[in-house]
């Protein structure tokens, strides 16, 4: 192959390297071309396919958005019931993997889910299947198809590995799927053992919505960078759940929530966000987004649910005031103002899960139930013009250094 | 941060996008400074920190080599009865992840190992007590030593779990790690239950050492990406051996072996060879590589061990003559020559295996048991000047599509 130059704009930083520049973070570097979701982060917007996320937000289920994600447009009624359907067919583990979670009843969450994921993709008769069409080279209709029903399978299977580890992690014998309860209201059935509210499943299903996809951060680019030596899905997607546990990409949420719970008083936030804005001062969680340089849609969408959830069922640690306070200071004061710092999708989702009784470490756990259709969307877009990662490294090093014997090294 | 324009060589494909042109791949992309190792692909030479892969291979053990790409020296004799000893006492696993290991006995051992590793992430201590370090933002000497000791407990603890998955998948009793015995002896120890021929042992050390590091190809990217976020270092190896699984990375060494048990005859060999140089006829398998241009100096370096091995033990199949006919075959045809096509590293290897009675499952495990190092090697390596890998993909669909209610749609 000839040596072609490409030219690259990046608002990161660039190192200099004896090999030539190198864009630390890969920031801004097209690594695909995508129909999958936008991002406009001036104007804070996102869409889904093209669709706004709020439109999807008001008057769609998890199960219509991973739909679209998955297939590219909106299911009708037959093509919805059907994926439901398939969804609930798909949500029990193999036995072996439930051993794997019962094992690691005492493990934190992400790396039991990591585990359980794994452990469950070397018992998918379909994963292992399409994994032999990839090695083969095909990936024609019927290997598509199979992938778009194991990334089905994903979905359904990840809520019951999170709500059994929680069983299992108090001692509680696991709750199996009810096949005739949607994703969400299904996933909190298991999870507390009793059907829940309305309220609560919408919550969830809200959630699961708003956390789909955004495009690629590293855990995506993770799933991309794994898929793409064509392992198998599950692999996939165990990889990405490892990159999300990582606190520069995983959600602040639960800061957030525990930042309300220690003020504590509505009358105090002035002094929180004053705080923030003095040099050297603690940055407000929940505060802040590296693309969303206005209010991040998610985040206007879900401070409604939090008003309709603690109007329903009361706010005994006042948490809605006291993040509405913080909100409040936040929108009027210039630091924030000129630094373009709106509240994200994490300021306001804690303060629900808080009150759900869902524990702090199953915050994540609930993010990757959301992102795994948006992983595996972005790999199966990848494999239709597949293409390994291979990018260097510069040596800097010395060559041929004399090897003394090891008796001689002082 | 201003916007600048960064020109890159590539040799790879590069497709214009709407947003700019994107090098399919990250083809030849410089992603890190590096004093690891470097790759000479035209001159068919590799360094480990300077030090040649002949040099190593011929006086070195794996234990050695694994001092050298962590700490960046070749160890003195204490530093390296140091290092031994502190790998004998880390041999053992949590009883949690022995479970897990139990429960996937049925499972093909790279998933087992997978979620073997992201187990035993979750009980180690110095693991977690880093993590929490990284996700404060230290990363100071302290961190480093405690690093570089977690990634010796993952060099010592994965052959453990290789060995003890293949013991349960037979039905057998696991054999504890012997503190006496070396890495490469212990390791046979444990998958056999019996004290190791020495050659068999070097054979074993041998592959290990020469797989150690390569740069950074799929597996170490995918830990690049991973240890960016700042998740912790199991989870880093975890997703790495999600992808060193993948047919277009993992190595070609079953197959290679495969072919020569295939034909079975030393005289059929030509044909063999004969029929890869026809257009669409099948590759020869362990032949060709993506950097090497000239024989790999690894392959040449396992030739030998071939031979000697096959001297002692016999070659009942005729392996060693076998691949020896097609290599002459090879070098001596002009399809080949002019193609810069030699043997690679996969080539000889699965020979031994093979004749060790180490089933086809187990050669990538044995992969992954020799790149652990590398991979947390690059990972340190890449902490010291973190940054997130943040990428972006080109948004080439529709916007603000109409939202039509779902009973309406058809
Ligand atoms: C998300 C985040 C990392 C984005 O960072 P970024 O766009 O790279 O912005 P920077 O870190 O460069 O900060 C720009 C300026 O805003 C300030 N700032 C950013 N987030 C802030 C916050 N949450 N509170 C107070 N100040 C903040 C920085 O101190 C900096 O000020 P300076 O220019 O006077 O030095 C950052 O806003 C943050 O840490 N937020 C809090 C954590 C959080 O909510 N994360 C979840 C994101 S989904
Ligand atoms: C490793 C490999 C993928 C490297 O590929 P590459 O450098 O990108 O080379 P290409 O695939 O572009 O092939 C270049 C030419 O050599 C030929 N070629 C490459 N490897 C060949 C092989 N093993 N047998 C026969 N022909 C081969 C190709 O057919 C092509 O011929 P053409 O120019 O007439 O079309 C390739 O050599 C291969 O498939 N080898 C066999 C599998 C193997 O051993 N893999 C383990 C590598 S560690």
């Amino acid at each position: 192959m000839s040596e072609q130059t490409v030219s690259i704009r990046t608002t990161g930083k660039v190192i200099q390297s004896p090999c030539g520049p190198i864009v630390h973070g890969l920031e801004d570097v097209l690594v695909k071309i995508t129909s999958i979701s936008d991002i406009d982060g001036r104007a804070g917007k996102l869409w889904y396919r093209g669709y706004r996320i709020e439109d999807l937000a008001e008057n769609s289920t998890y199960e219509e958005v991973v739909y679209l994600l998955l297939y590219g447009k909106l299911p009708n009624v037959k093509e919805l019931e059907d994926l439901k359907r398939r969804l609930a067919a798909n949500r029990d583990l193999n036995p072996a993997t439930i051993e794997v979670v019962r094992s690691l009843a005492k493990a934190h969450p992400m790396f039991a889910l990591e585990a359980a994921v794994a452990a469950e993709g070397a018992f998918d008769e379909d994963n292992l299947k399409l994994a032999e069409a990839l090695r083969a080279g095909r990936y024609k209709q019927e290997e598509k198809d199979l992938a778009l029903k194991i990334a089905e399978k994903l979905v359904a299977k990840l809520p019951t590995i999170v709500a059994y580890h929680y069983r299992f992690s108090r001692g509680l014998e696991p709750v199996r799927p009810r096949a005739d309860l949607s994703h969400s209201a299904n996933f909190l059935y298991m999870f507390f053992g009793k059907e829940p509210d309305p309220l609560a499943t919408r919550a969830i299903d809200l959630y699961l919505i708003l956390h789909a996809d955004h495009e690629i951060p590293a855990s995506t680019f993770t799933a991309l960078v794994i898929g793409a030596t064509l392992s198998d899905l599950y692999s996939v997607i165990a990889g990405a759940i490892g990159a999300l546990k990582g606190p520069l990409h995983g959600g602040a949420n639960e800061a957030a929530v525990k930042s309300y719970l220690e003020i504590g008083d509505p009358a105090k936030t002035k002094d929180l966000v004053e705080a923030a804005t003095k040099p050297g001062g603690p940055r407000l969680m929940g505060v802040g987004h590296r693309v969303y340089k206005a209010y991040d849609p998610r985040a206007k969408i879900f401070k409604k649910l939090v008003e309709d959830y603690t109007a329903k069922f009361g706010d005994p640690q006042k948490l809605y005031a006291i993040a509405s306070g913080i909100e409040q200071a936040v929108l009027s004061h210039e630091y924030f103002q000129q630094r373009k710092l709106y509240p994200n999708v994490d300021f306001w989702s804690g303060i629900v899960f808080y009150y759900m009784g869902i524990p702090y470490d199953y915050f994540t756990p609930l993010f990757a139930m959301s992102r795994v259709v948006g992983w595996t969307a972005h790999v199966l877009e990848y494999w239709e013009n597949n293409r390994l990662f291979r990018p260097r490294a510069c040596y800097v090093g010395p060559h041929d250094q004399q090897y003394i014997p090891l008796n001689s090294r002082t």
